[in-house]
């Protein structure tokens, strides 16, 4: 494969090392100490490259690799040449992203785009916000009094993080992202343009128009959650809006005020969760749902992309539609449909 | 409640300044110079705290609540405790919310991030731009020639605001904003990472490709209207896109060139409304409703979430669904669906 | 029509020159020397302006216009007033806009907003960053080391361009945008706060939560794509994400990793395009339309608003729905489903 040109391996790792790491078991003759140094797909693989199979769409092209050394089940090794080194493994992609992992750190969190170190001349940080060691802040970041930042944590550029915001170690936020009324765990990945913390959608009904209700809460960020580019996160009015532990939010989703989301959660893009929704741990969103206000969506729970939610899902439901109604009830009906369409011809 | 760390009170109310301010009639026993500093949930709160009940669902945690103050309905007001200074009103949360504008007053609208007044040293203001005193700018906004801005408004860090816009008095520009080709009025709030002004979607069929359609119109921005974060407005074609007084606007909402708002709508999160809608006064969209282009939605209209409106709507209608119909034909209609479904099985 | 405050025509064209232009023939009595300097819609026009009439329902407009000339087709022709140079044409908007782009040149695509050529002062440009002569790079950009801008290029205030990005000749990257990972062809226009290259979502299951699959791909956006505000356009895991020559793509719409899209496709606001998804050329998507994971949609399909393409689209297909179907079939269930809901009463 032609040489990324944005990302460098780490480093170089032997067949044998990847068999260490991922406990393959190696096809008869695989040379252990013969050299990786990227990963490709199997129609662009070269020696130096590492390749996986796990699905038989694929077969085809594993039999016409060129590819260094390959990860796949039992059911597919006999396919691929001789001089591929082949790997045995359970979950071909799981021990291909492992090599990933390590061949490619740099890819794990956005860094500086300056590839700098330290804080750029060209940032704008408050005399009163607490920067600790170790911290990168690009050019034109703004960082407001009393704003504390943890080590190892990297700053975008253009980047404004507003006062009192505390954000933890090892994240990184994006390049034009906003943090209001917020605080930031651990090892969190904030993309490019997200706005964290600004007011919640609230008015009431007053005789000369709405009425603003003032929005005193905050959004509570927790360890290794992700969120993608341009997501917005509004704050809580009186009480806070939540991110649980490793919740995974992708990009252009709207997350409402004193919305709760458990642990390990995946949020697909451009959802929208109104006020008050709460998502247990567990629960996975496909691309473009909408929840309704106040709706509890239980323990691993899956809704179906584009469904709209307008009541509570029990826990490990799985639900799609609009309005939604559980995966077995929504086929059930519409494959009726189709029938009486087709009986009424 | 422990103290807010992004909002301090402006100042201490009594009781009896509550009961002043809200029109409140005082359960017998009340202490109208007890002294409330800040508002809580029922469950948080402590004896400096204001809460309210206006749902029975929360009827229990009134009866166990600490607050120093409480309003609610005549319904609810035994329920409370003895050392509850309650005060009874119509609509409770109402009288809540005056209070909470009262004691906070610095969150009825974005601040300077920096807790600055005037220009930033690390703004970039053109020489010909007209800045009027009692303007705040934060660091890294950038304003362009003849851009025109009135007292008392904010301008958000690293925001962009293009030559020639006009912005009245007493605005917050959110951080990362971009406003081009616009005139705003007074009193207008603009959050975070907004879009207003580029070319709206205008293409036309050629040989070679589309051809872009010049776009020579603006938008124009009312008083008092709302944007919420990382919302897009795009400037008319020949005339111009208008959002009218008063006009509420959630987050990540999509509003296309000439679209026409009127007076106090209310759009709700993720909305797309296409080239040449109307919204006359007073209608409501929910969250990820579309709306064809040029399709009129007549005075007082609600539009439920997620609908798609392919025809005008009537002055006063309910409508939702795909495409959208009256809220009564919608029901009728899903509930016919389900009986058959539960018939046939 | 009162003066456009944004924009000032470039030049004045005779009733003559606009006959050259287009190709009309005029009618009996038109002055080929009157002078034409703007467009207007017919109630807005003054003697100075161009005005145009394609659909009937505006007919009474053209009756009382005060246009100085109007481009439409032969039917309509003897409407106008006598005072008005009218051109018939075949097709009277595409006319009018070959004449608007004359005009107004200066609209084809966002100029620096500090009316600036060269290198703002308080623009950031990493010292390894390769700008061609005739770059302009407004106030508060940060160009990143071994990046390349070609010329006529405009990087918009506060724009991000990361390491070793290319862009081409002849773009416009909107201010607030922050491209990463990506080669940016010429002719290219990016509106404000687009967010193209970031990491793709990809996430596998692991016994501690989500684990982060490396994103090693990159953007290829293709010549004279023009990108809206606030779209999100993920990198390729291992392979790329394309978007190919003359495409257009509209406000807040998300694009995920190794989405591939053929050539001149319009794509409108709020789009969803799953990881893997490819666009064969010409196609068309609605707004708000969200397809899953890996479709493919064929060369010419045209998909309606909202729909969810859940299967692949064959070529020329005209497909529209949740899920979605050939439309012709989805708007016989809706009759079929309505004409039962009637008998039923």
């Amino acid at each position: 494969m032609s040489e990324r040109p944005f990302f460098r391996p780490a480093q170089r790792m032997t067949v044998g090392e990847i068999v260490t790491l991922t406990g393959a078991v190696s096809r008869d003759g695989v040379r252990l100490d013969h050299v990786i140094t990227n990963i490709a797909p199997l129609d662009w693989a070269d020696a130096s490259d590492l390749v996986f199979l796990a699905d038989g769409k694929y077969a085809d092209l594993l039999r016409s690799t060129r590819a260094g050394a390959c990860l796949t089940t039992a059911r597919f090794e006999s396919l691929a040449p001789k001089s591929v080194n082949v790997l045995r493994v359970p979950n071909p992609h799981g021990a291909f992203v492992a090599v990933a992992r390590k061949l490619f750190p740099g890819a794990l969190r956005p860094t500086s785009l300056f590839e700098a170190t330290g804080i750029a001349e060209a940032a704008t940080i408050h005399p009163a916000a607490r920067i600790e060691h170790g911290v990168t802040i690009d050019p034109g970041a703004v960082i407001g009094p009393r704003a504390a930042i943890g080590t190892g944590t990297v700053i975008g550029a253009t980047a404004v993080i507003g006062p009192d915001v505390q954000i933890g170690r090892d994240c990184s936020i994006g390049p034009g992202a906003t943090i209001v009324h917020a605080l930031i765990g651990d090892g969190v990945i904030v993309h490019a343009g997200c706005r964290i913390g600004q007011d919640g959608f609230r008015f009431q009904p007053g005789r000369d128009g709405h009425i603003k209700v003032p929005q005193l809460g905050r959004v509570i960020v927790k360890d290794n959650v992700e969120i993608g580019a341009g997501t917005t996160i509004d704050r809580g009015g009186i009480t806070d809006t939540v991110m649980g532990v490793g919740t995974k939010i992708d990009n252009l989703v709207q997350i409402g005020h004193h919305v709760s989301i458990g642990r390990n959660c995946i949020i697909v893009a451009q959802c929208g969760l109104s006020g008050g929704v709460v998502l247990e741990d567990n629960v996975m969103l496909g691309g473009q749902v909408g929840i309704a206000d106040h709706i509890r969506v239980g323990e691993g729970a899956m809704i179906g992309g584009q469904s709209g939610v307008m009541s509570d899902v029990p826990a490990g439901g799985k639900w799609v539609g609009y309005p939604a109604v559980p995966r077995r009830e929504y086929f059930r009906s519409l494959v009726a449909q189709r029938k009486r369409l087709k009986d009424s011809k």
